[in-house]
């Protein structure tokens, strides 16, 4: 947890105003920059010190072996992590032969921004070197929206007091040392070393590495050139190459008022199957192109970029300036996650830090998918296509498990499942409902036919296809899912959970809709009219578990007969996350929920539910709730707007918002929780604003908002238009800013909106509830209320 | 599978009469020698060829990391397996410098045969050199019951056709090289060379070996010693030792009709505490207690030591000659398993392989202490001993799983949980209940007070703390335990396991009662009144699900509801066992059974279901049930039985008898299924003598026969006495060969039984039921019927 008031509060920026090296591995994290293609962590220029030096590439990974105590059949032979690789942001300073490194010398000024509408990292620091020597440092660097395989750096130094000789390195890097952290020393042993040298070159300002992968077989390039600026008679330049370090250096003799500014453009390629020739010519023809557009244009790209992003999507609120600045670096960096990734899937920490080996989880299309599709529609159906690209590995995963159609990984970089314990990876088949929703989602989103006739439909078909296998029908002719993981990990392997039958029903009947609506490309999937029948029968008998004596649904068939956790027990903050302190097996059988999962069917099945059995459904398992996952806090959010509880949705956006700014679950270091920065928008558009989907021709909100909130607005794309959704306590004003007129409800009331006004609406009073609690200790914390 | 006609026929004797190398290792396992102490697979006296070198030594065992892909929570870290020690049967021959080596040369006669009576292995050869010397050779091999630290073998050779030179090297061998079985390469590191050298000596006639283990610390000292008689002139001896090879080389010419004959004497001695002089010192002593018995006095202890046992234990079987044989073969393994184990566990394999690691399971309790308890109740009731003295593990692992009292290992070599997949390891916790119903059988058919007292009191304490622990009360006051995994590992985590609360239920019982038989030794242990009724409060409100509309008990709640196993397209014998070719994910939530689990229940805990619930209830399981575990045909056997299939029960009887002598489970070469040769025993008493104990005063037998079988007589100790019943089809004849009189209930009706005279019996008729179908493929060979 960042104990210390690490970041100004402000609207458009993240601003750090001094070092802390106690929390320098967060804020590598925090200050991590990237497009979905590169990610770079926000490592200081010099290396120098650091808590994880990472840069990514998204989709390059290495296989390891995973090892078992006892095996068993389907176990996957082969894992997956996401390796650093070359890094292109070192630029090492030597001040009259000190080296330019904080932990030494004295440091009077350091800060660090990341601003949100520049898209950039500033930095800016005096130094003052052990020797006594001063210097001004300022730094800019940019990961390129709009040339997804560049990032550049704009490096400045300047004497302060006396003349100074300088000497700049600047660097690429392979296999730099990296912390240990698996636990296997058979996968420490595949990441030690991950890349093998096969090219390098260094002429003039330009330098090239190229390496690769030893087991899963990928060639990666990385190109650099520079343009240097210093005092014409004193600077000079020259460069070398190695293996895995190529190098550029500067040396210069600098007056006061003299600057030495470097400007560096590097660029990345990478795939599995290019030539050595091919794809250095890659990555040197991008470079070519970002030397074209210049440190200039590509900070005003960069800013157009952001500025049509911001335009289309920004959210504003008043009254928690905390979460005013969350909830828009949230939706950056779920943009940098998201913008480019281009058939590659968007990792549980994006491209910020190797955390979860690098893999993507069902949190990218149940959490992730969202935000983008309202926002950047093109960037979520990327990841759907990505997902389709994988569906040959998926329907062999079906396949081997005994079932039909496709089984997607639970954990995954490529689309090989990646899981090790199957409890909690294969048998949580919901990721495959979790993508079936994506595509509806998407859909009834942005009417894009072509998409859903040539990947929507496949992926419905197939999930479709394996919900038909998986499930059965008793002989009383319910349906029925049984021996399956939910949502919620503290459970597993558990007959009828509530999320997957759910998820499962919706999935079967979209899949059957599509399919009519698209008979020739079904027919091409070999879709009949009984397998259609089929799905609707299975989807028309699907069993909800319901436990008439407490009037509540249960997570799964028998839940709520289990023993309740003894919650008294385990009230201290040393007994969570509880999965480090109790066996699972523990866990597993009794009442205690790790993440909202019965809570997140309410809100993405909303429709199976009465507002009555929400409230009374969301007053049960609110106290046995704990929030060990950064998946939690978001859905309790919406669910508890809708029954009424606005402050627990005010505290639990609170709690999603301020996840990696306060570093909440102590772990930002490995890399930031996308999925939880995009909960956050989820939290106020769904959950305060009320937004719902349900049939998809027309978009539904029921703004509300807490004590401490006075405005609430929002931006977003919807079937090709711009909407722009404001709302107060007692109002709500709808806006059309481009697009064809549509019809919008408010609080169930359908009204027709056209860009020639907007319409304002009262904002209905609610039925107040009394407000459940929590396991103890286990309360989020209480957002500030109005003086 | 052994397809060929391996072994002949014989009542008292298992006869190879010729070598097949096919078979090789299998025949190891079949001809191993054991005391429970020592063991020694049945190797060729040459060494090789050979399947798997074998000496192992009970409880010596090297620890190995356990690997995981994802650690949790209370994961064992550290694997155990039993090793290869000194290797002290070796004894190679040279015939005029070819090395008599049966894959060279040519075998004019080859004939292994165990002994049941005398306890030896003898083995005779005729071989010819391939430069055409023709030899002889006689060895019989023995692991002495009467002194528990000593092996023999008496070795002998002579020419048959011309005057030979022979040499004779008899070696003591540690580090032998085994092939590698182990999937997980550390594993396979660290048992590659598993014993360190200490010392080594060679003197005369005598041999030393003394080697530690690397991580588990255990010290082990080999010794042996000669006697030689050869031609007086010829006959030359001499002997050398380095690290780990001890060797006495003998060599003599011989004429025809002199032989070379050696005696070699071996006596081991391992301990976790003692120095190396007291290790040394402790071999060497029991090698002189040897020496000083000599061969022949070995020889004759050992038939005396057997013939007791036979006189208390002998099962006669007229009408199926091979389980004769089999249940005599079965009788002397259990014996050898168990015989001298003293305070050690007893493991799945006996000392016969190194199948499983070594490993002890909850079936050393459930089926190998029944035949123990009834024919050598010393051993049984050491077996007990040791697992009280891994209390204090076992306290400690059940608080670090947040539980009461004492958790046994799933599988253990010395106590520690070596488990390392916890759905079919600690979450099978019926172990702790078969425990204490080991205890209770023991009680009950000896009246070992003293045992009561000091041992078994302390178990029943400790389990029953756990089951209290592990279940918990509804809201309607039922008691329930959840998420646990039965003997069936088809199934796991499931609620309310029907085997698992049964036995919890009389464990429970048993242990307030024995608390209020013992209050003194109980208050020692801190047995409260509360806390004795607090079991009896869980133990009378226990759950046991059953379904009513079918009229049947699930195996666990919700069982019966699950979608049934599709057995016709797994009927193919490539398709099983099962666990190879399907997930556990889709085992666990079908309707599939491994092994008996409710059936088992309903032989252990027949007093809680009524005679026409077990026969719906049998018919309901045995469709399901595909026996991919060695420790189910018995089971299914004994309640046939009782249900009236006597057809059914003969076959799964022969099942059960040729488990290893026709290596039905194509794994005989890892060591013998010691649980499947005991519940041979249990399911011909049990099962088709109906022997019942249920409250411990009196012995209760409903004997019947199936048409092949023209009669069945068995002998067992109860209470002090000896009993012999002996049945037809139409009466039983029950005799008290010694002791005071005693009640005994034929078919429920009590009657006294003295030495005066026997009692017989008519046996009644009984109601034939349709038979039962098995999955398809999966019937048992049927037994001949008489003609």
């Amino acid at each position: 947890m960042i104990e210390h008031p690490a970041y100004d509060v402000a609207p458009w920026s993240l601003r750090e105003s001094e070092l802390n090296f106690d929390v320098l591995p967060q804020s590598e994290s925090v200050f991590a920059l990237s497009n979905g293609h590169i990610g770079w962590r926000g490592n200081l220029d010099e290396g120098e010190p650091n808590g994880l030096p990472g840069s990514y590439l998204n989709g390059l990974f290495e296989r390891h072996p995973l090892p078992y105590g006892e095996s068993g059949y389907g176990y996957p032979e082969s894992g997956q992590t996401v390796i650093n690789v070359t890094n292109g942001k070192v630029i090492r300073l030597l001040v009259d032969d000190e080296p330019f490194d904080l932990r030494y010398g004295t440091i009077r000024h350091h800060v660090r921004e990341l601003d949100l509408r520049a898209g950039v990292l500033r930095r800016s620091c005096e130094w003052v070197s052990p020797a006594g020597r001063a210097v001004r440092v300022r730094s800019t660097r940019v990961v390129s929206f709009q040339q997804r395989a560049v990032a550049a750096i704009s490096y400045e130094v300047e004497p302060l007091e006396d003349q100074v000789r300088l000497v700049l390195q600047s660097e690429l890097i392979a296999n730099e040392e990296i912390p240990r952290v698996a636990g296997d020393p058979r996968v420490a042993a595949a990441l030690e070393s991950p890349l093998q040298a096969e090219e390098n070159s260094a002429s003039g300002t330009r330098l090239r590495l190229v390496h690769s992968t030893q087991r899963s077989k990928l060639r990666v390039a990385t190109a650099a050139d520079h343009r240097v600026e210093g005092p014409e008679h004193t600077t000079k330049i020259s460069s070398e190459s190695s293996d895995d370090v190529s190098r550029l250096t500067v040396t210069a003799v600098l007056d006061t008022g003299q600057k030495l500014r470097l400007e560096k453009f590097v660029a990345y390629g990478w795939s599995a199957t290019r030539s050595l020739p091919a794809l250095r010519d890659q990555a040197d023809a991008a470079l070519v192109g970002a030397l074209d557009t210049g440190w200039q244009g590509l900070l005003d790209q960069q800013r157009e970029y952001l500025d049509d992003f911001w335009e289309r999507a920004d959210v504003e609120v008043d009254g928690d300036t905390e979460i005013q600045q969350a909830v828009r670096f949230g939706l950056f960096h779920v943009l940098q996650a998201g913008a480019r990734a281009e058939e590659r899937a968007i990792p549980a920490k994006g491209l910020t830090g190797s955390g979860y080996d690098g893999h993507t989880f069902w949190d990218a299309e149940t959490f992730v998918l969202p935000l983008l599709t309202f926002t950047s529609p093109r960037a979520a159906s990327e990841v759907l296509r990505w997902r389709c690209n994988t569906l040959p590995v998926a329907r062999e995963r079906a396949s081997q498990l005994g079932l039909s159609g496709a089984a997607f990984p639970w954990r995954t970089i490529n689309g090989d499942e990646a899981s090790s314990y199957w409890p909690a990876g294969t048998a949580a088949f919901h990721v495959n409902a979790d993508i079936a929703d994506a595509v509806v989602r998407y859909v009834a989103a942005t009417g894009d036919d072509a998409f859903e006739k040539d990947t929507g439909l496949q992926l419905l078909v197939e999930t479709a296809r394996l919900w038909r296998s998986l499930g059965h029908h008793d002989h009383a002719g319910a349906f029925h899912i049984d021996g399956v993981t939910g949502p919620d990990e503290y459970s597993a392997i558990a007959d009828d959970n509530a999320y997957t039958n759910l998820m499962a029903q919706s999935n079967l009947v979209a899949a059957a809709d599509a399919a009519e609506r698209h008979p020739r490309h079904a027919a091409e999937l070999g879709v009949t009219a009984e397998e259609t029948a089929a799905w609707r029968d299975a989807a028309a008998a699907m069993t909800v578990p319901y436990n008439a004596d407490l009037g509540v649904h249960e997570q799964s068939a028998g839940f709520t007969r289990h023993q309740v956790w003894n919650f008294t027990a385990t009230d201290s903050e040393d007994n969570y996350p509880l999965l480090l302190h109790y066996p699972y097996f523990d866990l597993y059988r009794k009442q205690v929920v790790k993440q909202a999962d019965l809570v997140l069917a309410m809100y993405l099945r909303g429709d199976a539910f009465t507002l009555e059995e929400k409230a009374r459904n969301f007053a049960y398992y609110e106290p046995l709730t704990v929030r060990d996952s950064s998946l939690s806090a978001y859905c309790q959010s919406v669910v508890a707007a809708e029954v009424g509880h606005l402050q627990l949705a005010h505290d639990y956006l609170g709690e999603s918002a301020m996840m990696d700014l306060e570093d909440l679950e102590n772990n930002a270091r490995d890399g930031l929780h996308i999925a939880a920065l995009a909960g956050t928008w989820t939290a106020l558009v769904a959950g305060l604003g009320g937004m719902r989907l349900f049939d998809g021709d027309s978009i539904r909100f029921s703004p509300r908002l807490p004590d401490a909130l006075s405005r609430v607005a929002f931006r977003l794309l919807f079937r090709g238009r711009r909407l722009r959704v404001e709302f107060t306590r007692t109002s709500a004003t709808y806006t059309l800013a481009e697009g064809e007129p549509i019809e919008v409800l408010h609080y169930g009331e359908p009204f027709e909106l056209t860009t020639a006004r907007p319409v304002t609406r009262d904002v209905p009073g609610y039925q107040h509830r009394p407000e459940p609690s929590q396991p103890a200790g286990r309360a989020p914390r209480r957002r500030h209320h109005p003086a």
